[in-house]
């Protein structure tokens, strides 16, 4: 399962969120802002639910960082959850007393884990499956992902996404997979969906405020760069060793993530060899001679391998399963035909999903490269990248 | 990661592909046949190489089953390369005589591993790349899927799979998904293009043919089913555990397929959510109420779990990456341009990799069945499932 | 690497102690007592250091647990440091000010980590080095032991260690390996040493007194039982199935645990085969045969697999690394000879490393528990058990 | 799990022994002779049974082995059974037919896998536990462990054994733990017992020969070194890092291996802590300086680590559990008392299960050198080690 270990437990509205992160080489700076910048940008996106007013994530450090650097030993972070204060009697670890039972939910959600988690556990309480599998325990995702940009960040790779449609709204941002800094990623941040594409933005948010007004949930797509990457991550020893297959599970691990592609593959499959494979060119200049491709329908992996070309990912977000118009259900209670439950929700989350998104592709990617590389102190993983890096250009 | 472990070995041109199975329960019925029968079905399609016509690929076993049954120990299986005897110098594992030094390939072919993989092991020789990094490990994948299709047969669980499009002849299959019984697989089984559409056939030949005259190569896109899954299969505790990321990932490992998605995601993305989740429906009958479905856009999985109905993966494979008519590239022994090698190659695989789509998907559901449900004797194991099954209804 | 999978997390005068267990079925009652009894055990024993008095350990569950049962979905608990408030400035996870350099620690102890870890870590400041690599890591373990320990518990399995000797003084307990309940553990409870040989305390005492004065250590040897398992836990399929490797392999993780035997292996080594294997004896009783043993020098384990005696496990505990009067050592800041630094410690610590071998004890035998059975409900994994276990005894 | 990931198949009697390696870089010189030669040394020793003489084990690669170097996809080793050919029809992998029904093994050995094999699996005959728990699988072990050897070479590291005790016969070797050179490695291949000590030799011929008329078995003590280790391998982040408890549970995972020590940590758990830890002492020469230990009670690790003294690692073996005097036991079949199946066996092995010790020796320091030190070529890796050793050494 390679160098880098990512652990998470926390439930929505218990005491909070945390990672514990394995195999992150000592001597690396660390901030608590570099993670809560990623912690703030989660929380952001137009047609998110009220929840995102009460938190507002500040992470702190349990173990494996001292004095402003990593120590080589587990990190692990903890996110509170500040609204944990008004749930302290439903969310208690303790046994209640006998007359302080609380009612359970037992109405099911459609498109939740709701129905299947409380078959799986034998819950009588849907909270008990609700609480875990909510998109709150992204938080402790990003988190471990912003410790992954950090290192990536020391051998000059980035990890940036974008929203590319919300709804039935898609944008028509520039597609062109070569050159991650064609792409305005100061009017991505900028925007309220993390989109790129200014003239979205306002059907975006007509989409958003239509689907408020009709009780309903909308999904998107976004897509995630990854640029910088050396030629040579991942592998085809194994299948799991495959950097294109581990990018697209780590991806669709993302709640509501339900398809994965690298960059347009699904319309690559319609097209013959010549329109998808990317030449390979000789290059000189300053003196030597390199292999360029241009263009990278490839997204970045060819057999499995990373190639040197950027890594794009795109994945697509079911709509969010709360509606406050509700769906069909049952009540487990009785078998009878009852509205589903509406736990507090967003809108749309496609905006925060896409920072998970970069967490996921960062924490794959980041592991692909220890794994590579290996190093226990973060100059020796450095210096393992540089003499390789030399070596390939020099093969 | 999980209960059932599957490692493979093997080169294109070598003695013949390897796989090891750890965690199959004694006492499953296992013949040759079983396994025979999925490694033919993935040497037909129209549209396969030469190679395809040197190779029929049977298995051995090599140990974990004795008299018709498995013993619980590791399951080795080979399936000899016949073509190994024509390449016993090139491949050969001892050293060469000084003077019997074979010319290396030196062109690498855009799209597959060729460049990649050189970078990565420092091979000179593009063969040391191309020989594990080609379809031909898939067989020991289909092997080991076969196995797993026995195991998952014993719970009443079936796989099976379908194309869904060859280069841009899309077929116009019924879409519906929730029954399996809709589709007509005797029509795939006998189909050139394991693709249920007869009235595509005609069309994909074209293309197909086509494709050949033209020294083009294609993709495709291709549909795993899986019935039968009872719900509470993978979870939400950690990433890694959702059985959705787990079957897009396990079904991106496989060569070529560069996007994958839990039936019709991408589209999806677009609609608001009445018209994605589910309802359930209180449903009576023989004396019992049941929850039902109607619909199953989430095709099978809810909150990274399985909710009970089919499973429906769909992936997108990429052209081969072999053309006749060569694509741009550089020979690294000189860096100058130079037509691409080329290797004996399919004009189009997407019918064998269904049967390689099904193995991945049997292996990634026998494993979250194995995990929840344990036992080292097959009867221990249904018998878990049956209890569980009966649980769940009851509850 | 199986169904349990425990992770921890904390420097020793960081934050706290923190571990996540994954794999812990839902519906298991579990209460903060649970826990606290097992870090309470770990604090004692006779000649502990001043630090015990600072520590009174108490959990939280930050994950995992809600009102008094499990969820299924990962339990967090975390161990607070209270010795942390006095330590804030040293232990900050925050870069300190560039006028706030702190002195760091150059001279490395014999026996610890602190020379080995600074080679691999680079790190100058030898802090870095023995905060994570202290003792203090064990409450974590101990606390993901007591959460094993009570999973075992509903499967009518029981965990027990005592000491066997301290120092130089080997205590005389009967070493019949059949019967845990011929163990006094009221009496092992009673004593500071927790070793049932009241004859030895005063021995032990003495040891220890003397061993204080003179500015030494002292290490021991110690004893987990683990009884009610059933035959057929581990296995021999892979090399690290094996269980009673995997015991050893644990037992020997425990810091300063430097040896470690199934019962009385390397004595059992010098004898003859009729003298250490176990005969078999068809049983009758009740209406039933059934095959009993009246030895148990196999110490619960054949062929790697449990055989349904008590698991009896015996670990070499090295003396504290941590002298008072300080071996000789170098100053790496200057390259010369200078007395190893001290920390606080103990004199000797076997006492509290039996509650640790406890834990790795339950942890290893719930991990295999859980992998033969499954279950994602202690009702199924119960029932589950139950089925196995009338299966065997009918066979 | 780490880098180097083993996995053996193969039943005693069946077609053959398998392992597969992943993980092993590309451009290791590897043949056939390296590993026929562990192979061979494995069949050695005074007191085998019949077997060893029908048995002349010779490898095949199947795959990861090209012109004499690896490949760096998975390296597949068969080791052929040569006794399988007369045992084609009872472990054959097709179901007999009907008429040809083989009476099946009833009666359980002591001490072997047999019964709680039987329980596990819920195998009717023995021959179905036995043929996996048999020690032959061991020579898939040595297989792999003869690569890891040939890795480690690479780097400076020597793996070599010795025989301490066979019987009640202790050798009087010396026991100066810091220099390998000083045992005389050519008497230990010269001897029939793999033991330096050559006036044992006469002792222990007796003792085997004793044992044998007596229709007895003998076990032993092993131990087994590794030298050019340089610091830092394993780790104290989590317990599973650490390398002496993954040497002691590696060792313990080899067939009839009950017990296992660092050095001789069972008799310094006696002593104090000055008379077990090792001094530190600043070292002047070439002009540099540079820090030794003139003992190594630690045998090669401190917290986990490699200290980079040399790691000696003993092994008590417990008789064979297969008596030609047979053992009291039960005839699963009719629950009548029988005595022990007779399954031809040797008198005592402890001369083969060194080698197996030395293969799980390099297989475990292989994995820790290439976690830590990454490298999917063998001139990377090696790299990657020079530079770390050099920063070490300047630090």
């Amino acid at each position: 399962m390679g160098r880098l270990v990512v652990t998470t437990a926390g439930e929505s509205h218990g005491a909070g969120e945390v990672c514990i992160l394995d195999g992150v080489p000592s001597g690396l700076r660390l901030s608590r802002g570099d993670i809560d910048t990623d912690l703030a940008r989660r929380q952001k996106g137009y047609g998110r639910g009220a929840r995102m007013l009460i938190e507002a994530d500040r992470c702190q450090f349990l173990a494996g960082v001292r004095l402003g650097k990593t120590l080589g030993s587990p990190i692990c972070i903890l996110v509170e959850n500040k609204d944990h204060a008004n749930w302290q009697e439903v969310m208690a670890s303790d046994q209640p007393e006998p007359d302080q039972l609380l009612a359970p939910l037992t109405i099911p959600r459609p498109g939740h884990a709701d129905l299947a988690g409380a078959a799986k556990y034998a819950h009588v309480d849907l909270r008990n499956v609700l609480e875990r599998a909510s998109a709150r325990e992204t938080a402790a995702r990003v988190a471990a992902g912003a410790v992954a940009k950090r290192l990536l960040f020391e051998v000059g790779v980035q990890v940036r996404g974008r929203v590319l449609s919300v709804g039935s709204v898609v944008a028509t941002s520039a597609t062109d997979l070569t050159d991650p800094m064609a792409i305005d990623w100061d009017a991505v941040e900028r925007s309220p969906f993390a989109c790129d594409d200014e003239r979205s933005d306002l059907l975006m948010r007509t989409e958003v405020d239509k689907a408020r007004e009709a009780g309903e949930s909308l999904g998107g797509v976004f897509e995630v760069w990854c640029w910088g990457v050396c030629p040579g991550l991942g592998g085809y020893s194994q299948g799991p060793d495959r950097l294109d297959g581990g990018l697209l599970g780590a991806i669709a691990s993302i709640p509501a993530v339900k398809g994965a592609q690298m960059g347009d593959a699904f319309r690559d499959a319609l097209l013959p060899g010549s329109m998808v494979h990317d030449p390979l060119i000789p290059t000189h200049g300053g003196g030597r001679t390199w292999i360029a491709r241009t263009t990278n329908h490839a997204a970045g992996t060819e057999g499995g391998v990373s190639n040197g070309m950027p890594l794009v990912v795109r994945a697509a977000m079911k709509p969010i399963p709360t509606l406050t118009s509700p769906l069909a259900s049952v009540d487990l209670a009785t078998m009878e035909s009852a509205p589903a439950h509406v736990e507090r929700s967003d809108v749309v989350a496609v905006t925060a999903a896409t920072i998970v998104g970069e967490a996921m592709v960062a924490i794959t990617v980041a592991n692909a490269d220890l794994s590579k590389f290996g190093g226990d102190n973060i100059d020796d993983f450095k210096q393992a990248v540089v003499t390789y890096e030399g070596r390939v250009e020099a093969q």
